[in-house]
């Protein structure tokens, strides 16, 4: 059971001014599209891991102003009070689609569309872009590391330097979601299901007389799960020994130790010969030192002998780079019912926007399971499975592939009908292992740490042409 | 008036089997002093801003384990009935000492302490690491983006890019404590009285048929704070001139243009003199585009005309360093009611912690206000007020200097006196504002963005003596 906060105040002042903007211009009910797309990978990386989807739905149904609210904008002396009187009687009616969570995604893809009055596709996209953008971020970085560890589980252990409690929180959800065997943040498995675990810091060696004890009195508590962190003083000379001690005094079911400092290479080695020769090779070796995708990978070349990995600030902030810049942009406008594409120009072509209602297709070949490339077309059209489909590149559009022998699936699902929820998440669970199989329709050529292939995101024929004749339209002005 | 959650249950799981572990050991009760403290600024910098006591405070106070906690735990099958019974009863008890929102704080001092039992002072530890190690992040990252700004507004815009709700929120929080003028994110305005502060997206101009009508429109509706986006589509040759178009017909009290992409140093400027030729003097320059304290610093030193700025994710995520490093260790055990310092040892010499319960003090001249160091002492210390004092480098002992004509500061205030809150929050201006007094009194050579002078943190000569002896007895072993 989740306290949750209504966070409907939790958007850019922005949001506001132009919501009552729009009202006070009479035009808070013409029907807008906004789409969400991310531009580029974070980290260099081939692909992102959609995630926050679920959350996204919590914050929509939950958007209510309170008189609170109401008052505080009053007192800001902004808004007319025939649009605080809107407010008050608030009722979210968007439609709204997006990819499912755990879904690999590729820059300039609509990974979510709102569609509705703008007054309120407007005002939702604060919440929907940090709520986005931060559980793809953690889920992302969490694939890359769980890749690297080659199979081994890797735990997410970075709660003490997340930016805040939700970072923390969503932060274990997400990083779950790309893979992540457990979190050691207790609230996400009571209120989200994430397998929780941990055992003990160096305060509890140094609680005790001497480290020998402190391993015994842990290993008499708890024999199910009994990892003994062996660096408070030295690993090899007095941790591994003790723990080898306790280990065969007591030989608990579950046996393992933590080392969580110095050269973990050279240390687990050692650690792995230690053990073995005291006939321990049951006994597990976790790490967490100030791991990543690129220390896990070198020190599994150098041969070290880890079991599992405790990843922590470097997962949790994503700290080589903390930021997944989703952006929230206006693809349409609805006139008597029609949809007007309209486009942002930039200077920077990589910046101008896919115009229009669009849909976005997965084309899947039916012999290998593999992701042969995405195509976004316009809301009407459909890729058909035929025989063959051609697509091509939207920046170099002579670079043509034909597809044969291929399943089409699309990517969007409806959350919201006229503001009324029609989406169920699925568990955290499903979500995770439909994640794990999705990573396994990737060539390796895309899931490569450094300069990997770029995927294929193609445009349709139809979409093509129309983004184009708006480019042409606006550089004739 | 906040709605908050009950955050216990946010703790490292190891916390809990610890508590469970001193409780069945029977060292429930036993006293323990632990210290938060970090090791190295962000960034490379030569000082740190402490922030986010508040919400500690306010974690402290609402520490309580529900039935349904309990039952979660229970099912775990780990922990003992006597131990889910000790929680059902949770009481906190501690006594804990800060150092006040807004200081400056440097490496290895004693940040914050709690004493207490065990199994309380333990359990706490995630949460105020967290709480401290993100506001104190970005308070710091601000401190620097605002200096570089040289008396120039810096609004923090970066919600969207935040890592989660509480990351907007608090880091909005922590930008105010650190120096900025306001925030985009309005939920930190309603809870924390943040001024919040935002004009008009890209999709307000698009909405319109034409840019000059979206900025007429957007005048009529604000003209006490008519600031336009100018870099839809083209800044020099649409943006600007039909600003300068609505200005002259509307004259609004407050005029401004943002510009958020593109040269800054470049557009602002051609940007100035197209405004200056109209007689818009006025007319302020806003800008908002990838900023942090390097760019800032370097596009004011290009000549750039800018009157204020927006600074989004770089800030919101420190992002070149989005790591707070505080941690959290056992310094003391008391056995009779004697106070027994604990050392953790590490080949890493920067590892190896103070010992002891501590006190600390800075020492200002009393010519020039300017910090002289600080001094980490045992608690039982004082620095006396006198003729001079002498201070010695902890880790170069020869180096010493004799302070003469200072005043003394004891920059630790207790929070909780045996569980009870005994400290009032200062408001959050009045933070910021001894923030701001605090900063000047930091020399220019500890201010440098880059390779700072380090700032004196001196042991007293009784703490010194006692943590070599510490060490020397360990290395007899």
């Amino acid at each position: 059971m989740k306290n949750k906060l209504n966070l409907t105040m939790l958007t850019d002042f922005y949001e506001i001014t132009m919501a009552n903007g729009y009202f006070e211009t009479g035009m808070a009910d013409n029907i807008a599209y906004f789409d969400m797309f991310f531009r580029r990978v974070p980290d260099g990386g081939g692909y992102a891991i959609m995630a926050g989807v679920e959350q996204v739905i919590e914050y929509l149904k939950n958007l209510t102003f309170t008189d609170e609210d109401i008052e505080y904008l009053r007192a800001k002396n902004y808004f007319c009070e025939e649009f605080l009187e809107y407010l008050k009687n608030f009722e979210f009616s968007c439609d709204v689609w997006a990819v499912p969570e755990g879904t690999p995604i590729f820059p300039h893809e609509p990974i979510l569309t709102v569609r509705g009055p703008v007054i309120q596709a407007q005002f939702v996209e604060t919440m929907i872009l940090l709520t986005i953008n931060h559980q793809s971020l953690i889920a992302t970085k969490a694939s890359r590391i769980v890749r690297s560890a080659m199979g081994r589980p890797v735990m997410e252990f970075g709660t003490r330097r997340a930016h805040n409690s939700d970072a923390a929180i969503y932060g274990a959800r997400a990083a779950y979601i790309g893979g992540c065997a457990a979190t050691a943040c207790t609230i996400a498995e009571r209120d989200y299901g994430i397998k929780s675990a941990g055992t003990m810091a160096h305060s509890w060696v140094q609680m005790f007389d001497d480290e020998y004890t402190a391993f015994k009195k842990y290993a008499e508590i708890y024999p199910e799960n009994c990892i003994l962190l062996v660096d408070t003083y030295n690993v090899l000379k007095s941790g591994v020994p003790n723990a080898i001690r306790v280990f065969k005094e007591m030989n608990p079911p579950k046996m393992g130790i933590r080392i969580d400092s110095g050269d973990v290479a050279y240390l687990t080695k050692k650690a792995r010969k230690m053990l073995d020769d005291a006939g321990l090779e049951d006994c597990q070796i976790v790490v967490s030192n100030s791991l990543d995708e690129y220390i896990i990978r070198d020190v599994i070349m150098e041969g070290a002998c880890i079991d599992s990995f405790g990843v922590g600030e470097r997962l949790i902030t994503a700290k080589s780079e903390p930021v997944f810049g989703g952006v929230y942009k206006l693809v349409a406008l609805e006139s008597d019912g029609v949809v007007v594409p309209k486009i942002k120009i930039s200077e920077n072509v990589e910046k101008i926007t896919n115009p229009g209602f669009k849909n976005l297709f997965r084309l899947y070949d039916k012999d290998t399971g593999k992701a042969r490339g995405d195509v976004i077309t316009l809301a009407q059209e459909t890729v058909p499975e035929q025989d063959e489909y051609e697509i091509f590149d939207p920046n170099a559009v002579w670079k043509r592939t034909t597809v044969k022998n291929y399943t089409v699936r699309n990517l969007h699902v409806q959350l919201f009908d006229k503001g009324k929820c029609v989406y169920e998440s699925p568990s955290i669970d499903e979500i995770k292992e439909y994640c794990k199989q999705q990573l396994e329709t990737l060539w390796g050529e895309t899931l490569r740490f450094e300069n990997p292939q770029t995927y294929y995101v193609d445009l349709s024929q139809k979409l093509w042409e129309m983004k184009n004749n708006l480019l042409s339209g606006h550089s004739k002005k």
